[in-house]
């Protein structure tokens, strides 16, 4: 991991942007090739898919946003057209662009499709809004999404697998959406301490079988009514199924790796399961909102700011868990 | 396969009832022990969970149901009053039993959890009903569970993957539910005809990626709003999810065997997946309406009726695919 110099990006079609990067950061999804757990491409790679900036130039074809405009954008590109994203699956998009590929770990980034992916924040943000508006770009989207697809909401126990910044969004995201008990999966004192600040009603430190069998204690033998799982490892998911009631909701959000779902014992659990990646760009306006308006500062899940210059050291952090989440400054 | 006389079955919980049955038939599930996908046990099994019939005996804590009553159940027995229940999974109740370990294709049977588990008809019912009853025991509710999950109703293009009874019925749910657009993967004539008869506006005989490419094509290249599983087996399950759209819904209930869904394809293909043992004491009182009204006729999905002395000649027509459904008559 190291920052080099690359060449300044342009406009390549008529609908993209290039904004100047004010902050970016670093996610759990970053450690996957990190660790090795995914194959490596032979020649360096540009990292990062998260990024809020000022438009610097758009094509010719870009409407919804201009020149100056402070923007928070989502780690997909999407047209927010097609029948997919009117669907509320922008980050399933006909033509979606993985902003991965593109590598937003830098001072500035081509952002494709910039109609359908920048949302204009209302201003300029107060500095003290940045690192709260670099979260919507990412993991407070995907929390939401986790906690929209566990069906959080009044009068619902949601569970929460993973006490990463994805994980602490959701129980963030579960509060917002109504639930008055939201049980949190964590053995860290300092996670369960923001957990806890952002609605975190009941800590469970078990993992596993155990995990699970202690959610269903604590709510009358029924299990949760609908469980957010944020880490993607074959016991994190189990975790999150067996933490389920039959007929509640799975919200998987961590990207799957060496997962294997055996059929006909996700059958008897009677659990929805949906997830994938999160079409942050959906939730993104009402997020803004709710950030800009100080109703919530997901902001709080940064536990190290960083100079783009010391990246390889964010990464190294992450990595040995000595930082929950990471914000490089330019 | 072989018909025996047994032990009269007789009261043993205060909550029991004894029924005659009037009817049982052959299910889609009993084949998976016939033909040996299942460990079969060292002693004789009664086999069977369908049944429609008249209350004979009732325990003394009984007081839905009344001697005499013509009378339909699920194909488990549940409390219906337990939080599961209540929130419409009454097949994965706390206190469900299965009826496969009591076996229903007998003369008479015991029906635990009689009140949750048995809806009497507005009467007895006309010969010429009896074939849509026994369906409702099951396959139908099976079905319409598989539609209701796949989020059939107005608007709404859905796919069925499966031409057997259920998938048959999952058609007819999918209609009655509101949807416009339905499309059947079949390879059989007569079963294509019926679906077309059930609702099927469209006919795909390809299976696998070719079957899921296909339906791309007949919906602008999107795919099925939701997709009904009615088989079982690892390419029908992937055959459902890949004919669906990114934030569609997957209904699954054809039991399965062998099926391994890997984590990160499924991550990637951001559907809805619900399925599991339909949850048909649910839907009866509806069903049993629809049918009393005849405004469905689901019993059509029967092509076959026998007494039951020729019971291993209808597990055989089963298996050889010669019959569609197989109905039991005394």
């Amino acid at each position: 991991m190291r920052v080099e110099e690359r060449d300044m990006p342009r406009i390549v079609e008529t609908t993209d942007a290039v904004i100047r990067v004010t902050a970016t950061c670093i996610c759990g999804s970053d450690l996957w090739p990190y660790r090795g757990a995914e194959p490596l491409s032979s020649t360096p790679q540009a990292m990062g898919h998260e990024y809020i900036g000022v438009v610097e130039q758009i094509g010719s074809d870009v409407e919804n946003v201009k020149v100056g405009d402070f923007v928070v954008g989502s780690f997909v590109a999407s047209d927010n057209t097609c029948e997919i994203c009117a669907a509320g699956y922008q980050s399933r998009c006909v033509h979606n662009v993985m902003m991965g590929e593109i590598g937003t770990q830098a001072e500035f980034a081509r952002i494709p499709l910039a109609d359908g992916t920048l949302v204009a924040t209302p201003g300029q943000p107060d500095p003290e809004l940045i690192p709260s508006l670099m979260a919507a770009s990412d993991v407070l989207g995907t929390g939401w999404y986790g906690a929209v697809a566990a069906e959080a909401g009044p009068g619902k126990i949601i569970a929460v697998v993973g006490d990463g910044a994805v994980g602490l969004s959701a129980v963030l995201a579960a509060k917002q959406l109504g639930s008055e008990r939201i049980i949190m999966f964590s053995r860290h004192p300092e996670r369960q301490a923001l957990a806890r600040a952002f609605g975190a009603t009941d800590i469970v430190e078990g993992r596993g079988d155990e995990g699970a069998a202690k959610v269903k204690e604590l709510t009358g033998g029924y299990g949760a009514h609908g469980t957010v799982e944020a880490v993607g490892t074959q016991e994190s998911m189990w975790q999150a199924i067996n933490t389920t009631r039959p007929g509640g909701y799975v919200g998987y959000v961590g990207v799957s790796h060496g997962v294997e779902l055996d059929g006909l014992n996700l059958f008897f659990t009677s659990v929805h399961l949906h997830g994938g990646p999160a079409p942050v760009r959906h939730y993104l306006p009402e997020l803004i909102d709710l950030i800009w308006d100080r109703k919530i500062d997901p902001g709080k899940v940064f536990d190290l700011t960083l100079p783009v210059e010391d990246a390889a050291e964010g990464y190294k952090a992450m990595d040995e868990r000595r930082a929950t989440k990471v914000l490089l400054t330019f």
